[in-house]
């Protein structure tokens, strides 16, 4: 069935009103009618069967017949901390990093990108970023959309760990600690944090500066992913490890 | 240290022949100069350490200096079978499979293809994964080229599974088996295809044919991963499950 999100502030007493580009999907590429069924997320958890009940130029109102149960969120929260790559690149990460259960993407500043990063493009950036995270979330039936923070400084980062149980940085330079060692001695974590470097890789200084605030780094084994690939990866073999990928 | 494929008859008697784009690079880009080192893989497993002897504009010639140890191939051979996407995703599914460690690729007419699979473009489309592969696994740091093979529908796929000792189908119709069930009931597995449908999915005819013919198919957990992030989500996992994935 089809799934769509609106803001929060769209479902009041067990109506939903949808505005935007989601009503032209609805009226003109899919051209559904009054009583048809869509499911409406409100993008902080919570998933509802809607019935169609006026569809107009501007918006579709619908009623909710029930609220779904959560069920394709994972249990552990993942932020993915991003050191900024070429080109698109982070748009890909951002889709996929989605589809697999990032919870949330913080664009990092470190030492070796390549591109610097561009205040004035910040915001139109970001709003880019978001609208890809609110599709793929769509597409991969989440009900939260993952959010895309203001870009920061690996220093910065290192500030605000305080809401993670576990801070994880797979680094080229580490050959004994592996991510899966790491993971079985933190069975209970809530929240994780994975640094990802960009295309050069993280610099000693940063390893030290991560180290020194308390981030664990691990190996992914002896092939080298590229920094595209990273951190869906280690997304995707945490969620694998607390039995959130089937099984 | 930058890294070379050649074919297994360019390293005789203790020399390396290195020609085609790869002496560009090397004397053009990197600037290389005799007595500097590189590695060498032969494509099928073999790793070399190298000192550059002789750099003309056609070819490059070295010195053996010693075998390395093979680390960076998984212990697990991994087969995708991959249902053809539309337009260039596969190019990114062989590009990304190949560093997460897949061994083998198949593009797969499948009911549910949204392109039709070109007979006379055939040639050139595998020559470009090939390609694709080739330069994922050098920068990957693997000693083994994945090979692309020739496109085939399920029918014959499923006549050629006698060298697999797991066949999996992710498939979103599978509610209850998990892929980290099925891996952890065959832990000592050598070597594994993984069957992933296009964009539309699997069609229930089609999985009826693969599990008549002893397939297993299992889910990825809640979310519905696209046609290009599942093949490499699976292999990472796989990896993961029999600690290749920084164990």
């Amino acid at each position: 069935m089809q799934r769509y999100f609106v803001e929060p502030e769209a479902i009041q007493n067990g109506a939903v009103t949808i505005t935007g580009d989601d009503v032209k999907h609805i009226v003109r590429v899919l051209r559904m009618e009054a009583g048809e069924q869509v499911i409406v997320c409100d993008g902080v958890g919570h998933a509802y069967l809607v019935e169609l009940t006026e569809l107009g130029g501007e918006q579709v109102v619908g009623r909710i017949m029930e609220q779904l149960a959560d069920t394709a969120e994972p249990r552990v929260k993942i932020t993915l901390a991003q050191g900024l790559p070429k080109g698109d690149k982070m748009d890909l990460i951002v889709q996929k990093g989605t589809e697999v259960g990032i919870s949330r993407f913080v664009p990092l500043e470190m030492a070796r990108c390549i591109v610097q990063y561009d205040q004035k493009k910040e915001q139109k950036r970001r709003e880019r970023w978001q609208k890809i995270a609110k599709e793929a979330a769509e597409q991969a039936h989440r009900t939260l959309i993952p959010s895309v923070g203001i870009g920061m400084t690996l220093k910065q980062l290192v500030g605000n760990l305080d809401g993670f149980d576990l801070v994880l940085v797979p680094y080229e330079g580490e050959k004994a600690r592996g991510l899966r060692e790491v993971l079985q001695e933190h069975p209970d974590v809530g929240h994780i944090c994975v640094v990802i470097g960009p295309e050069g890789g993280i610099s000693e200084a940063e390893i030290e500066t991560a180290l020194a605030a308390g981030a664990i780094p691990v190996t992914l084994g002896p092939r080298i992913l590229r920094t595209e690939t990273a951190g869906l990866v280690t997304a995707a073999c945490i969620c694998y490890q607390v039995g959130e990928m089937g099984g």
